[in-house]
């Protein structure tokens, strides 16, 4: 028979069973994290005609979209989970209530050029707030306490989500007279923190011909330890930077009521997301000991998510965490718990008798109670099956020889321990139920030790 | 600005919210069910190299696949989970502990015409044990204790589990000189049900000139109310035949100990399921009710998985559940449970003073003890609040007005009788924590009332 060397494509993840354990544990914990808040969990097909899905255009995504006949039909599978809810929107417009409260977590597809850290099919975790007309700046405030809440959750501690509102960046531009060249400024800006504003100086009055007087007034202000208060100075003087200035103070004011410590967020004035789409508030997180990886969730206000496929004004605001580069990135920096049970089941029975009927039963009551339970009868040595136990780090293993069959007793052993006991099969599942019920929970995210 | 007109493709399904949380429910049960059994999940990419996926080659399957390029890859979707998972168990093998029992519930892609109740997107709930070499036949035995469990547990009741072994139908065609046209007595045998005995022995006696006298033993046997009673005349003729005999009253004989109620499963001889695949044990799953649906959920025991990746013989049994079909079934004959909560949210907390912190503070420790929970503070009068929390199906309400704020109460409206009370905050908590953990549970599936 000729072979086929199996192989996985390079950019498709593809996890071995502990990780996958770990990696649903997350997915597990975002979504009822999601569901404290109100969101309602949707799934879209992955294939959408090329037409819909391509209706708001673009460059870099065309490239790097998946796209295919099949018939007469130009498909194209999603590459984000935010055009596929404004179809679903504008479709059902008439039957969801609003404001429509969603989350999504699914797989979405680029064909990006593959190298390490980059996925061509990988997971987001997206929730988005649709208001009908309006949406009230409430729902700006709460965002942060659902990313808190949301890595609080999976375990991380050292992180920070930085706020803006893009009116006050705008707002500003306008008054220092970049309007302009509002999207080249907003670029040079972005890398304030990572080049310093030596370097930004020399970009702005340099190649965008920014009055030198207008760069060192917007870095002072950018850079600024308390940014409301450098902004106190061009109050009064520009409408839309005075609306940016008080939703972002009424956006801050609710932090303590929505349980957000003053530790776990900041203004950060340079933050804009992208260039056309947000028009309010944004948001970045960052692990604090890796800001190198960039921001782990993402997103902000918009003013209308469907006006490519409806005439109804539909403002909005969400935010986006790329899953799978997540779990990647915490893997390479050693985050995830090493304490997290990854077995695929409690209890490894092992009879060693020929009638089966007492290990089977035995079996059946564990599971009846919701103890994870597998039966071992391959025939292997008893050696074997042990480590077998051992290499899945199954915590409890049970026997059922001949002296255990003639005093109706099973011998429970934990295998961690090490200690073992000969019980009746009743005490044996209390045993096990209730040793495990003392284990349970644990996050999927451990802080590294810092001394 | 030029509009695109929103649409789904059609055999690509994509539900309204609540229906969704059903479908999800289904989902998250039969996680849980497979995992008392001690399966580990796992996610394989959804996109393949089209030389991976097509190894085994089979013509069906490369008229449905979705096969494309991009750059210089072959690439495909996956069409079913099989596949997927003889691949990832022939690249991970040394690092698998065996037997390797997985569950997979994802989605596969098949190009079918579209027609009422097919899909060319649709998920598929697979559970397979594979063994290393060998796999003892206690796995086939437990088998039929998943299936009727997980159905159980989606609340299913009148269902039977049809149970039969290849190897009796083999040995039985070759006892009766059927050996050469095993493949068309056994299509022709599988429409017994359908057809009925007359027709089938036409069938047999005519185009596929089966002698009057061994068709008639075939039928005798495949028609009997006791299968293994009428197999024992042909028992010590044929050594398959014997082993699969052997084989039935192994399964069979541990149905008690695993569980199963006599009523919820059968042997039934004419069960064949794919031709070349299987080996062993093969079952079937059909609604009593609803025997026009078919198979609900399917598979057996296979000599090797993965021939066409490895030389390794990986001997597996499985079943799977096509869940997005089962999922229309039920909801077109009325099967999905109209009681089980689809709400997005517990609480609806409705703020009508200008300061919010009350408001805030109460949905945060809400949500701090698990309680699910969503803010209106959009513009909209208070009938269109809670129309908003009715056309949601969201339990309670809270109202934080100012006679609530003067004497630091919150009145909690039960949503359903009318009830409303006016407590202290900590006390709302409590009472909606309780009232809720009182209505928990229920089941996505509710069988019809019968009288």
């Amino acid at each position: 028979m000729e072979r086929i060397k199996p192989r996985t494509l390079s950019g498709f993840p593809e996890l071995l069973p502990a990780r996958q354990v770990q990696f649903d544990r997350m997915v597990s914990t975002l979504r009822e994290t999601y569901s404290l808040y109100g969101f309602t969990p949707l799934d879209t097909p992955l294939i959408e005609a090329s037409e819909v899905l391509l209706a708001k255009g673009g460059g870099e995504t065309e490239k790097q979209i998946y796209r295919f006949a099949k018939g007469d039909s130009d498909l194209s599978l999603r590459f984000d989970l935010t055009v596929p809810l404004a179809k679903y929107v504008a479709l059902n417009y008439s039957q969801l209530a609003f404001p429509f409260r969603r989350y999504q977590i699914g797989k979405v597809f680029r064909g990006e050029r593959a190298q390490r850290g980059r996925f061509r099919e990988f997971y987001q975790a997206d929730i988005d707030i649709i208001g009908d007309g309006t949406l009230d700046i409430l729902n700006e405030a709460e965002i942060p306490s659902i990313i808190y809440k949301a890595f609080s959750a999976l375990g991380l501690e050292r992180f920070q989500i930085r706020i803006n509102n893009r009116r006050i960046l705008n707002g500003l531009f306008r008054l220092l007279g970049l309007r302009e060249k509002a999207g080249d400024v907003m670029r040079a800006v972005d890398k304030l923190e990572k080049l310093g504003p030596g370097e930004i100086r020399s970009l702005l009055t340099g190649g965008l011909a920014v009055a030198p007087e207008a760069a060192d007034k917007l870095l002072t202000v950018l850079q600024a330890k308390d940014a409301l208060s450098a902004l106190a100075s061009f109050q009064g003087q520009d409408k839309l930077l005075d609306q940016g200035m008080e939703e972002l103070s009424t956006v801050l004011g609710h932090m303590a009521a929505f349980g957000v410590p003053a530790s776990h967020f900041s203004v950060d004035l340079t933050i804009a997301r992208g260039l056309d789409y947000y028009t309010g508030t944004v948001y970045e997180t960052t692990m604090l000991d890796h800001p190198e990886i960039g921001s782990i969730c993402s997103g902000g206000r918009y003013d209308n998510l469907a006006s490519y496929y409806t005439d109804k004004i539909l403002p909005g605001v969400g935010i986006s965490i790329g899953l799978t580069r997540l779990f990647y990135v915490l893997e390479e920096q050693g985050y995830l718990s090493e304490t997290l049970s990854t077995a695929p089941a409690d209890v490894l029975i092992l009879p060693m008798t020929a009638d089966l009927t007492a290990a089977i039963s035995l079996a059946t009551a564990l599971r009846e109670v919701g103890v994870r339970t597998q039966l071992h009868c391959e025939s292997r040595k008893f050696k074997q099956k042990l480590s077998y136990a051992n290499k899945l780090a199954i915590p409890f293993a049970m026997f059922l020889g001949e002296d255990e069959a003639a005093s109706g007793t099973v011998t429970v052993k934990d295998l961690a321990s090490g200690d073992q006991i000969a019980v009746s099969p009743s005490d044996a599942v209390t045993r096990v139920k209730d040793a495990l019920s003392a284990r349970a929970g644990g996050k999927p995210i451990r802080e590294k030790r810092r001394d």
